[in-house]
């Protein structure tokens, strides 16, 4: 069966056969913890993800005080700081003792904080995958979060958000995601802020904790070197041993669908000020959710407009002016959101001239569409990238977590590719024609003179092409 | 056969059974081309590479004029700018039409210049192979390298390094260089400096090119899903209809030896002030030839001080402290010279505790050495680690290119581990005696203040412990 599977929450087992021959299974336990794995024939490593669908955007502001009840601290910041903390040792593992089991194997570990999810994940030879996830396992479940470790990884964690405040693509790319959506949840950054992280109290973290590391939260994703059964027996006894309750039972917690929180937009155009050589620019709009029916069509437009050295963007830009180094487009989806953004590093002098361009490539893309030969081309490159990409255990890891996460469909490669079969040029014009409609927001990083976007007058008010 | 397999330039053919089951071979042609395989079972896609030896430390500066000729134009930041330009067109390809092949099929293509050599790669799934070979053939034989591509491209390039300038890391890295290896050929910028880039001419580059991309420069090495006879076919017909003359012998140009130019230390401190949240911060010496039998003794103590979240930097410096979120040591080697550094990024006002710090723990290293669990540890995270990256076609194909061009011997996996067997604490620890024993020297990017390493006096003098 190579198709798109539906992954209900009230199925407890589901197999399914995926293209190249990999297997793919999923089981919810009583508990409601999720396990999908993805065998691939002949792997000899593996890559093991434990997710919870919690991220940034899911943290509370301060509450104030009412009569029945006192007021309670911000938790912005604290998706970010307790992923940090997850590492400082258990009842039965240290940090170091923690540090120490993956790096005495030579494994890849390391944990990802995103706007809506958090995810732990190991990559190790096949024969340590028993280790990963009992370790793994430890982390999620029995955390101490001591006060004195909490101090420690405070610092940490501000001097992670230096060296980001210190790289323009990075500040360009935060403020972007304000730009378009303002006060919108995913318009915050996704670490938190220096003030917030310096604010947040250790019990604010661990009630973030408590609240959202429970077995109905858990979903973990493994693929590569994989026998599901094996996986299966482990983690119960893993989860069992640290205390959980895996008798009572409980509904895996919903999926993550459109909460439909409106979008505001934030400035037409940030500037953050910088004596930069290079100015960092990302000019853009709001874009599409993740389950979106035009994502195919998405894509195509994606690849065509600014996703390789052939793309519209880099020609124009790149090849033919010789204004910008680095020159994409990219369009990032959430549950109930999403933007459409192009990027490039440019001399501060040339910011204007460099966002015109962008939007008269877009608007040239809206008004005559892409040819056959873009789309042919369009949908090589997909098809192409992603066989390169599924030969990783650990993308596939990371696409099983997504959709149980967010898209409640397994799509196999083949179906992906059918999907894409079906894209016409005129369905990325349409597209096209929409993004070009939406009102623009500039976020730019450097040296920028103050009438810098002038040129830019209309688009940023949104008039249609 | 699982060993150490020299690769002797006066053998036209090899063959050797490698461990994993993968079969490498050497064909060299009468032109003195070399091409290197490693056939992976059961790869579904290849990586290919086209290398020539020569990289931003062989660029000839201005030569002066004398009365028998003329003054030689400078050709510092020649190897990347031609790099740059061979993806520009040929009398058969324009720029685009080499994005477009590559892209169509969803390839990673790209290239590297470093100090020691440029090399011109491509990932790409197994029937997409043939179409690699050829392109980057054409690329490299026949590039024309017109004047307004040049000017256009010379604009690209000082984005590119106007990017790198304002990312602190970059230049505390570039800066090391200079500190420890003073004017080395190593010590220049790889991408070449601004001024290098605006004042080298079309001319230079172009005799840059016909010099150093010739049959006998030339090391193809591909690894993955490939079939050597086929490939060295396709090759030689490739190379053949470029006007390359294949027929007449060339013995390959000689392997990179201990060129064994002096090194003078640059300077003890560097700083480059910026405004920035973080100061980026380098402190080391100098370090070991990429053919120093004390390799896999230096591996061993990468591993134990700054390899991992385990290690003894990141344990003193981030764990116990919070000074740091990025702490590690490295220890790039070239034929005739290396370097040891150790790296973090920190407030700006406790870098000289860091500095410090890290040197500290240098010589109780020296002093007192590592104990047997962390050899073993240091043994686990090699071997895993090395298996896991040989996962990869890329991998593979890059170490067939530097076993042909600088160590003359491939080193299967089961080799390289029992080299590492044999490492025993006191091989390490009379390594650490003589780092820091080494004089010392900083580089440092940020707001740093003018006595920041007062407090390090002697050992930026040398003085052993």
């Amino acid at each position: 069966m190579n198709n798109a599977v539906p992954l209900p929450l009230n199925l407890p087992e589901l197999r399914v056969e995926a293209s190249g021959g990999s297997l793919v299974r999923r089981t919810i336990l009583p508990s409601g913890v999720r396990i999908l794995t993805e065998k691939m024939p002949g792997a000899q490593s593996a890559t093991v993800g434990y997710w919870v669908a919690v991220g940034s955007r899911d943290e509370l502001g301060s509450v104030l005080a009412t009569p029945a009840a006192p007021a309670l601290p911000s938790r912005y910041g604290s998706t970010h700081f307790l992923e940090h903390l997850l590492f400082k040792g258990t009842p039965t593992r240290s940090a170091l003792d923690i540090a120490v089991a993956f790096d005495a194997v030579g494994g890849e570990h390391n944990a990802a904080t995103s706007k809506e999810y958090t995810c732990y994940y190991a990559k190790v030879r096949d024969k340590d995958l028993p280790m990963a996830v009992d370790v793994i396992a430890d982390m999620l479940t029995s955390s101490l979060i001591e006060r004195g470790e909490f101090e420690t990884e405070r610092g940490v964690i501000l001097e992670e958000l230096a060296e980001a405040s210190d790289d323009p693509s990075d500040v360009a790319g935060e403020r972007f995601f304000e730009a378009v959506l303002g006060d919108h949840p995913l318009g915050r950054p996704v670490g938190g802020s220096p003030d917030a992280i310096r604010e947040v109290t250790r019990d604010a973290v661990w009630q973030h904790y408590l609240e959202n590391y429970r077995p109905q939260d858990l979903v973990i994703t493994a693929a590569g070197a994989v026998e599901h059964d094996e996986l299966v027996a482990r983690v119960v006894t893993a989860l069992t041993a640290a205390g959980w309750d895996m008798e009572s039972v409980a509904e895996p917690v919903a999926r993550r669908e459109s909460a439909g929180v409106e979008i505001h937009r934030g400035a037409p155009v940030v500037v953050v000020q910088r004596p930069n050589e290079q100015a960092s620019l990302i000019v853009g709009t709001s874009g599409f959710t993740a389950n979106d029916e035009r994502r195919s069509a998405l894509s195509v437009l994606g690849s065509v407009f600014g996703g390789g050295m052939s793309s519209r963007l880099f020609q124009e830009i790149r090849e033919k002016r010789g204004l910008a180094y680095s020159v994409y487009s990219f369009a990032p989806s959430y549950s109930d959101a999403g933007l459409f953004g192009m990027n490039a590093g440019c001399t501060p002098a040339r910011v204007g001239d460099v966002a015109e361009l962008m939007v008269e490539q877009l608007h040239l893309l809206a008004d005559d569409g892409i040819t056959d030969e873009e789309l042919r081309r369009a949908h090589g490159q997909l098809s192409g990238s992603a066989a390169l990409a599924l030969e990783d255990s650990d993308t596939r890891m990371s696409r099983l977590g997504r959709a149980e996460i967010t898209q409640g469909e397994f799509v196999d490669l083949d179906e992906a590719l059918r999907r894409l079969d079906r894209v016409t040029p005129l369905d990325v014009q349409g597209l096209a024609r929409d993004i070009a409609s939406r009102p623009i927001s500039i976020s730019a990083v450097g040296a920028i003179s103050e009438n810098a976007f002038d040129g830019l007058g209309s688009a940023l008010e949104g008039v249609a092409s």
